[in-house]
């Protein structure tokens, strides 16, 4: 039973936040080359209450998630997190999507033809829409290297991932994003690379990409034991 | 060979952030009972360079880590981010720390006796300290709904976690942080929980200690497939 | 270069296995309801070789899996065994594959409406076939504890998961193994459950299937620590 | 309320494992510089059965770990399979414990000073005892490859693990089983390295050693995407 003390600390300690997460959903995202991919997805869905809010029912999340039938696209997020916000009245809506997205690679001399890239999608409505892209792609070293290493392991042509997250003014595939991602790490191949120095050329070329209004890039070197990572934001 | 445009470019893509990641390394911590105790940490170290940076020397970091040998507590933070911050002649030195921490748990009635509580430490150097604390504690069912379960599969006491960081004005023991989160844990017990209610809970009852500053609150009901939780800050 | 010393001591030391593991890969599945379902893979093949073998081409295994573009069903998986076994010249050949399942469940009480099972195949090729099928499906507790437990959070239902493998007779299909688990695991219910009781459950009701010969089982009750489990093999 | 039929089915239907799984708690080992190493460990415990059991009481293995305080050697090892095997009444008792163990490393050249290795040992007791200890040793390139690499990316000197399994006559340090691993890994440096080659260099290397009765060995090359692996046994 709750006392008059208890309704007053109830104003005072707010919920900023209530949602699900790692949610795991098979999804439909656009695919240049193929039009859709079907992939598998982890889902977080969460909303910023109002002040004076009374309990939310999970469920809801679920529900609307289930209405689009895993189709993942701009206008489907959007449609998503607008649910969210009026069904839950919310002062802000949020989706994070991340899922793994296959390319076919018959370029790349070590790949396996089948190229898997870790994307993540993670959408905001409150006033207005606000949508970030995140691919992460594998750092290989440049060809030159490569002629050097001759008999060396496989695995020695990658060291390392640059994780790049980017806000556009229009449209861009992932496809896109991945092939500008790769543009960038080779830039200035042919010299010894270390991960400030892929970090500052992977910066240049998105810096420089229209489409592109905001990016935040991180080139990891993975070791065994532990990685040394650089850092850089628009 | 750089030319003049490529050194131009440096001056403009400034790297952010550059440092040391995911290094597994023994620690030993304080512990009220004990002194001291002994356990396994991961360890982020990076720092925040200006803007006319030219290279790092990524071993520095290991180097003044195992200076330290291994002792975490204040002072050493305080001195391992100092010294991160001259050698490395940075604007800010970080250095985060996860490390599962121990205790006896003679009293908890679904406990193994040695329970496992997962702590983060994270400090930031700049012009001048800050540390943030932060441990995960499960949460169980209160013993209302125990008696009720009768013979329900041992696990079922416990459906989810509470995650609570904080800022704190004087010192304040591990111990002390999850004895107060069990103790809003356990308000309002024998009314059927949510995460909202365990999380305004919480809420009310670190906003009462005197030494804490600031804090945030994630309580998370885990489910197999998927999370619901609900967040609140200062 | 290598002396006879060498040469000898290469016949006594022979390799057993050599292959690939971990390589993420989009397939398409047999689905009763659908006729597909295209879901993520994580794939190992590897042979058993004979002993006087002197060096495997790596990249067959992979040329050989993207022969087959990701169809996996009884018979492509033998065809795969076969090409390996051929192309390597390998006394056997094993494939693994382990991928997210995905089903429509509007009767689960507690369920998001699209249920994900852990499934895995293991396919041997020596001088005939064998093939396992692993299902892991959750354990939740019984409609009559579920009543009794009111208010209590949604995660709760569920206590733990029930792990099958099986190998069979005749073709089998996923959801009906699925369905044959969720309704071994009901059986008894009203009475309170234990990991040993759901195992001898599950157990009972497998061994009586026409179409399966073989089947091990692992009932999990997952807590926060630690697990508790129960296994049985036919 | 049960019926013969499943009395009689109860008898037909044995379990013939049960236990406890990932029970995360601190460990004191055998460490040959400093005497003792406190590290922390994931242990699982597990009985064999007798057929006409009937219930186990799950508490009574933590009850046994928690004896012990954490002390794992050969002796204490025995006696809580020991105890295991009394007080459960068992066929037989197992007990598997993982742990990181750390090494002091001036000598290697890419280390961070305090290197990592990855500990199991597998205990059972039926009618006599038998241990097996397991040992993960990081694979790096030969000082060769390293000069012709220059300005290569550090962590691009590690390629892989090698994975050693022993039971053996006499005691053994894990000192001086990962001193053999690394002796074995670097045995036939100068000439490229596969995963093959250093498998039967690691085979012959602890083949030779006299207080080893059988060994197994995996040797992966760890790649972004996927691994290659060979794997022998005596």
């Amino acid at each position: 039973m709750k006392d008059i003390q208890n309704l007053r600390d109830d104003r005072r300690i707010n919920i900023r936040k209530v949602g699900v997460k790692t949610i795991s959903y098979p999804i439909t995202v656009l695919d240049k080359e193929h039009r859709l991919q079907k992939t598998v997805a982890t889902v977080n869905m969460y909303v910023n209450l109002p002040h004076r809010f009374k309990g939310t029912h999970m469920s809801r999340f679920v529900e609307i998630l289930n209405t689009f039938h895993g189709e993942i696209n701009l206008k489907s997020f959007h449609r998503i997190l607008e649910e969210m916000k009026a069904r839950l009245d919310a002062e802000a809506a949020h989706m994070e999507i991340e899922f793994p997205y296959f390319l076919q690679r018959d370029d790349a001399p070590d790949s396996i033809g089948t190229e898997r890239y870790d994307c993540r999608m993670h959408g905001t409505l409150k006033d207005c829409d606000d949508l970030v892209l995140e691919v992460t792609v594998p750092v290989a070293s440049s060809p030159y290297v490569h002629a050097q290493q001759g008999g060396l392991p496989r695995s020695m042509g990658r060291w390392g991932s640059a994780r790049v997250a980017v806000r556009f003014n229009h449209f861009i595939w992932i496809e896109e994003l991945i092939s500008l991602i790769q543009k960038g790490i080779v830039l200035g191949h042919g010299a010894p690379e270390s991960v400030e120095q892929v970090t500052r050329n992977l910066g240049r070329t998105i810096a420089d990409h229209p489409a592109i209004s905001w990016y935040s890039i991180v080139v990891e070197n993975l070791a065994d034991g532990y990685s040394t990572f650089a850092a850089l934001e628009s």
